[in-house]
């Protein structure tokens, strides 16, 4: 064995024996956890259940629809099934796994009429889009609206894991975060949206609208895993409107129907319907350069 | 049938039953659409196209140089052509988006000479930078920019949808989200990039830095679509640099040239060239903990 | 040769002509440069390795684990030493390079005993967290930190650039933009994470929290390449917490230990330890809407 092949091999007994350490990561049993890769693909498969006519797939022929929509459907029954089977508790997971998946499905026409109020918003309130078809492969928020709505209904069958996967899956992609327990009326727009974060006990009614950078948070987290499963997150009414960076913290905190919250406002509690919110002018102060270079005509301070 | 192939039964009735709706999101004929995998395969060629030395290419040997360039060109050429046919309106689309595939190509020298004084200025503006390679190859601002320089000719161009699929492209992994109807001066440089947004009627002088989290954005988008085409974003002018969540606004917003914009002002009126900008030093409440456990014997209160 | 094939060569000539003016994106010699791509599948290997059961592999078997680290550790090995020979200045780059290697594999129990108190750090600081695999799964805070820290120890060993391509590449997957050259304490924990930029000589101690859009950053980058290797990032010491949008800059700026920073808090000066700082609340404006048409009955102003 040369020096190198040596060396290799203590640096493959270091790393064993340091999995023999008994820790969280030192897990090895593969098989007993979920497959991430194969949960995004099932979220891929389903977006494109969402939207049919928007997605080329090289498996899949279109000569005869249903045929097709078969094929689809069996796949994500098969692997989402699979997947939910190793994340429950249940005497029998597999069938329980079968059972909720088939459950899920049966929600997609749900799902679907949602969406098509999504893009609908996004249509409507961006003077930049100039078809709904752009929308549809272009816009984050669409997108990441889209996976949070599949998500939260796995989350409300009780299936835990994968939702977040899922919703985590779409935030590595837009830098959007909407955690898959939030609850979030028809007609929701989120515009850029990089930045955005909506926690798990989040209620937004129909019709808002959220620009980038928009946090709605807890109060804070100091709690960690006493405050599980208790309300941390703000309710927003119908009718928002929510500019850039603005942040709207605490489980008592309702912005109230129609209001509108400026940018980088810092709210904690709870606003009456029918209000404008906005910093009050934010002091600014303006120096003009002494010595400037580029432009002497203009200083001489 | 077994009861749970009965069962996938229903649901792909259900789901093929919800597909009749005529909603947007209903439409079935993929082949109408242009196809997002392949707009990004031809931004990525064009990035290689961009940066020759830069990047490996399985399918591409370097035996000779001009022989790769031809088929990576004609590649670019058949598929850009075949997906801009899919979204122009013409009497003959296909010998129409040949057209503007070619000249959309003939500008590709302009481009990088534009790109060339963007990884100047990253690297002149940069002390983390070790070297012009580690831009090209690490740097998020410059990855946007390049996608953005190259999507905003197809937009001159009168190309649409897919400009806006290569830009968003380029948010997704980067979390800068330059609109493709940006006007961008040379010398442009982004750092860290994440969060920004610069609306489509923004315009940009020379030599302008821009930090993580700033928006370049419309005042207002109450009007949606009406306020399509019209003048909504500013104006920032020669030699500008705006930190780190700095919020502009307006589309008769003008920052003059030489300005210095700090860190989260937030502006919507024009600002005379070389002046300073800084928000009124922040008033901070500051509260030493009364029963700090962890450093005791610092504070007693 | 048809008019189409005419104008394509005259691109290709055109474009060939253009790599010959001698810049840096002129660069022909693929050879010479690291590839993306492999350190990138390094990069995932590595985390394979760091979280032996949460990853499925297609190409390495689990019947004999033993076996399959050393396969999986061999070609680490291989494709690491081959990129950092690319890299490194020194009289015989493959063997250094593969010292290198050999010492930074050494290295990995370390960072997995960093990273178990990073996992464990988030699993108590966040009452969403229904368990550890699922922060192992689904968390960015996790998985940026995981690679910033194997980055890390690159950077420590002096390699230039794979380490920024590997902390850049969690950057695009996460939004959270961890330099390399970064030194951080153990169980940290980032939550959401969108937006944060921790700069190159940044230092971190224990038990540190930090939430979206946080910059630790410099003060001024005026002074370009100039400043490079000098301290110009801010130190925050051990049981910190840090909240969304808060911005610290600066080399001679402490955060003392203990100390809470509020959200959107500008701080470019040293706080003492065991201090909540937070914004003196912010004067906001509060309109009611004159003619609101939601709720006609609540105002009438």
């Amino acid at each position: 064995m040369s020096a190198i092949e040596n060396q290799i091999e203590n640096v493959v007994d270091l790393i064993l024996e340091d999995y023999r350490c008994g820790r969280d990561i030192d897990l090895m049993e593969i098989s007993s956890q979920p497959d991430k890769d194969i949960i995004i693909e099932v979220i891929e498969k389903l977006r494109r259940l969402v939207f049919p006519g928007y997605f080329r797939d090289k498996t899949y022929r279109i000569y005869n629809a249903k045929h097709n929509l078969s094929v689809m459907i069996e796949d994500v029954m098969f692997n989402l099934s699979r997947q939910i089977a190793k994340v429950i508790k249940a005497e029998e997971p597999e069938e329980k796994a079968k059972a909720l998946s088939l459950e899920f499905l049966r929600r997609i026409p749900q799902v679907r009429a949602m969406v098509q109020t999504d893009l609908q918003a996004a249509y409507d309130g961006d003077p930049a889009a100039t078809g709904k078809a752009e929308v549809i492969f272009s816009y984050p928020g669409l997108f990441a609206i889209t996976v949070y709505r599949l998500a939260h209904e796995l989350y409300v069958l009780g299936v835990p894991m994968i939702p977040r996967i899922m919703t985590e899956y779409a935030h590595s992609i837009t830098g959007i975060d909407i955690h898959p327990g939030a609850t979030v009326g028809k007609y929701f727009f989120i515009d850029h949206g990089t930045g955005i974060g909506i926690g798990e006990t989040t209620v937004i009614g129909e019709n808002v609208k959220i620009y980038q950078g928009v946090t709605l948070g807890g109060l804070s987290t100091r709690g960690g895993q006493d405050l599980r499963g208790k309300r941390r997150h703000p309710t927003i009414e119908d009718n928002v409107t929510i500019y850039a960076n603005a942040t709207i913290l605490g489980g008592e905190t309702v912005i109230g129907r129609g209001c509108v919250i400026g940018s980088s406002a810092f709210i904690t509690k709870s606003v009456p319907c029918c209000t404008t919110v906005t910093l009050k002018s934010q002091e600014l102060q303006m120096k003009p350069h002494g010595n400037c270079q580029i432009c002497p005509d203009t200083f001489e301070a």
